[in-house]
C-alpha cells in the first residue's frame, strides 16, 4: 500500500490558481483532478470537457486526460458541466475501488455531494499544495521579476506624469491641455499594459482624501500638494503572474506633514523588509512595521467613529503572498505563520489621515533562508520630477 | 419554525458570481455569507475583512456586515485570510445555535471542514439560487443588451478591417502598411473594449485551419479566401455582465464550401432560435441545431482518429447561458435541463474542417414564454466589405 491518500481537487482553473499550479494548463470550464495512489507512485488523472481533451493532452501535466462521458455513472451524468464533471470524478474513484479521498480546500461542495452518493468518504486536507505553492522555484522567481520589471516602468510613466503635469490656477493637474483625472491615468496605465501582454485590473490612482481608504480606487481630478497613491497589480496574460507594486507622488510643493507620514512609511517598510526571512513569522514582520509607525508617533488600526478626521494610522497588515494570485498565503499579519524560503510576498505599509489622503510604498520580495531578496529597484520618494 | 434551512455560501466574490448575484457587493478576498432563520424571516450576516467593512455596509444586499474577529472561536482566528473567514462562520452559526446548514454548492471544502470542527453538518442545496440566477430580471436583460451593443459595435470594426484590409501578393491581408495578423487585430479589439470600461480575455481571431480547433485563439497573419472566425466576449467593469458574439468574415472572394458551410451554420442557428422557448429543454433546441447540420450534409462530433482533413463537423454544443459568468447553466446541448422565462443563452453552431477552416455565428437571445428575444442586430454574412 501507498501512503499517500487518493486526492480530489476541482473547479475552474482560470479563477481557481491551485488547480492551473498542480496541472499547468488553463481553461475557463470545471475540471478535476484525481490522484490514485499505486504501489510505486500515483496517477493523475484530469476531468475537462471533451473539446478541451486533445489541448490538455499536449500540455497538462497529468498521467491521463479523460472527459465526463469516459466515467459516466450507471444513472447518466446531468446535462451541467459542473454536476456531470463531479459525477465523473466520483465514478472515476469508485471505479478505482476507493472509498475515502482527500480534498484540496477549495473543492466545490457538489463535488463532496457527488461523491457522498456514491459512497466515498471525503476528508479536507487543509495543507494539500498549500506549502508547495507559497515556496516558489527559482523559475517562478524570475516570472514574478518580470511581471515586477513591467509593473515598475509603468509606474515610472505614472509617477513622473502626475509630478510633471502643469497646474491650472485652482490647483487642478493639467496633462496635454486636458484635466488628468484618476480615470485618465488608469486608462493610460491599462492601455500601456495591455501592450505587453498585461491583464489589468482597475489601478488605483487615489489622490488627496480618497487615498485614506487604503481600497478606493480614487476618481476625478487630481490636484497639486496632494499625495497620489499609485497601486498597479497587473497580470501576465503569458505567465499568469502578478506584479504587485505602489508608490506615492506629490506634484508641487510637499507639504511637511505629508513629508513625515512619508518617512514614517518609509522606516516601516525597512524595518519590515529587515525582519523579513524564513523562519521569522508573518506576524512577526508585522510587528516590525508596527513598531516603527508607533515609534514616528502615528497609530494602528482603523478610526474610532468618533476620531478626528486627523487620525492618523496604518489601517491593514505589512503585505500578502503574491503569485499565480495576487493575494495568496502567507499574510504579513497578526497570526501570520513562519516564512518559507521561495514565499512572495508584498511589504506595503501606508500611513491614512481621512483630510490629507494616504501615503502607501509597497515592493515585492523573496524570502530567503538568511533575508530577503526585494525585485523593486525604483525610488521610493514623493517627489517624481 | 422558519421552513428554511440555516445557510451558508462562501468564496471569492470577485470570482464567484454567486456569491456577487447575491449581495451585489465585489471584493478580491473570501468572504461568507450566512443567512439565519428567523420567526419572520431569513437574516442574513456578511462576513467580509475589517478593511472592506465600511465598504460593504453603504452597499451590500444584507442585514449584517461582520468581520472574522467579531466571530473568533474559542481557540482564536487563523492567520490565513480563508481559513479565518471560515472559522468566523461556523462560530457565527454555532452562536446562533445551528446544528444543521445547507451551504451553496460552490462552498469550498475548508468552509465544510470548519463547520465539522464546530459539530454542524453541512448539507449541499444543488439548487440554491441557480434558478433565480438563471432567471435574469428586466434590469440584468438591459445590461446584458448594452454589453452585446458594445460587443457589436467592436465586432463591425474588426470584420470590416479583415474584409476591407489590402492583399499582398502571397495573400497576407495588409492594414495600414503592416501585416494584418491575429494579434494586431486582438489588440485593437482590446483597447477598443478598455476605453468603453470593458475587459476582454484574449478573442478569439482565428485564420484558416487554426480555426478548426474551436477553442484555438489564432495567431499569426490573416490571408484573402480563408475563413476568420472572430469571437468576443467582454465584460462591463461597471456592470459584470458579460457579451458574447461571434461573426465570420472573408477577405476576397468566398471559397464555394465555405459559403456552404456558412448556409449551414445559419440555417441551424434559424432553427435553434425557433426552437428556444421556455419549457423546451435545452437538448431539444441542440437537436433543432443538429437536425439543421445533418440536413445539409455534414456530421456532428470530434473527429475519429483516422478521418480525413476534409470531415467537417459541429464540434460542441448549441450554447450555454450566460450573464455575471460568461459560461453558466443552463447548456444548449444533450441533456440540457428544460429553459426557464429570462434564460440568457448563446445560439452559436459552427462547422469545423481542418483543412480549411471554421465557420461560427454566434447571438444572445432572452428567453420567453412563447420564443425569445434575440438581442443582436449585426448581419451575419461571411462578406464585411
Amino acid at each position: 500500500m501507498s501512503a499517500s491518500p487518493a486526492r480530489i481537487a476541482a473547479g475552474i482553473p482560470e479563477t481557481n490558481c491551485s488547480l492551473f499550479w498542480r496541472i499547468d494548463f488553463n481553461c475557463g470550464d470545471p475540471v478535476a483532478i484525481v490522484e490514485l495512489p499505486r504501489v510505486d507512485r500515483v496517477r493523475s488523472v484530469l476531468i475537462v470537457r471533451d473539446i478541451e481533451m486533445e489541448r490538455a493532452r499536449k500540455t497538462a501535466r497529468v498521467d491521463q486526460v479523460v472527459c465526463p462521458a469516459d466515467f459516466a455513472p450507471s444513472d447518466g451524468l446531468s446535462g451541467d458541466r459542473e454536476t456531470a464533471t463531479a459525477q465523473a470524478a466520483a465514478e472515476c474513484l469508485r471505479r478505482a475501488g476507493v472509498t475515502r479521498v482527500a480534498g484540496h480546500r477549495s473543492t466545490p461542495l457538489i463535488f463532496a455531494e457527488m461523491l457522498r452518493r456514491a459512497g466515498i468518504e471525503l476528508d479536507c486536507e487543509l495543507d494539500l499544495w498549500v506549502h508547495e505553492r507559497r515556496q516558489k522555484t527559482a523559475a517562478e522567481v524570475e516570472l514574478l521579476r518580470e511581471s515586477q520589471r513591467v509593473t515598475e516602468e509603468v509606474m515610472r510613466l505614472a509617477c513622473e506624469r502626475i509630478a510633471r503635469a502643469e497646474v491650472r490656477r485652482d490647483g487642478v493637474l493639467i496633462h496635454e491641455g486636458v484635466p488628468l483625472t484618476s480615470e485618465a491615468m488608469r486608462a493610460a496605465i491599462d492601455h500601456w499594459l495591455l501592450d505587453r501582454g498585461f491583464m489589468n485590473l482597475p489601478s488605483i490612482v487615489a489622490g488627496g482624501p480618497a487615498g485614506a481608504d487604503c481600497h478606493d480606487r480614487g476618481h476625478g481630478e487630481l490636484r497639486t500638494g496632494e499625495p497620489v497613491i499609485v497601486d498597479i497589480f497587473p497580470r501576465s496574460h503569458a505567465t499568469r503572474y502578478w506584479g504587485d507594486c505602489t508608490r506615492t507622488v506629490v506634484n508641487g510643493e510637499i507639504p511637511p506633514e505629508l513629508a513625515k507620514m512619508h518617512a514614517a512609511v518609509c522606516s516601516a517598510k525597512a524595518a519590515a523588509t529587515a525582519a523579513t526571512r524564513a523562519g521569522v513569522t508573518g506576524e512577526a514582520v508585522h510587528l516590525a512595521t508596527k513598531q516603527a509607525i508607533l515609534a514616528a508617533g502615528y497609530h494602528m488600526g482603523l478610526p474610532a467613529e468618533d476620531a478626528p478626521l486627523s487620525y492618523c494610522a496604518m489601517t491593514h497588515g505589512t503585505g500578502h503572498g503574491v503569485g499565480l494570485d495576487v493575494h495568496e498565503p502567507p499574510l504579513l499579519d497578526l497570526r501570520g505563520p513562519e516564512l518559507l524560503v521561495g514565499d512572495a510576498l508584498t511589504i506595503e505599509p501606508g500611513l491614512y489621515r481621512r483630510d490629507l489622503g494616504g501615503v502607501r510604498v509597497e515592493d515585492m520580495v523573496i524570502v530567503t533562508a538568511d533575508g530577503c531578496i526585494n525585485l523593486n529597484t525604483l525610488p521610493e520618494g514623493l517627489n517624481w520630477r
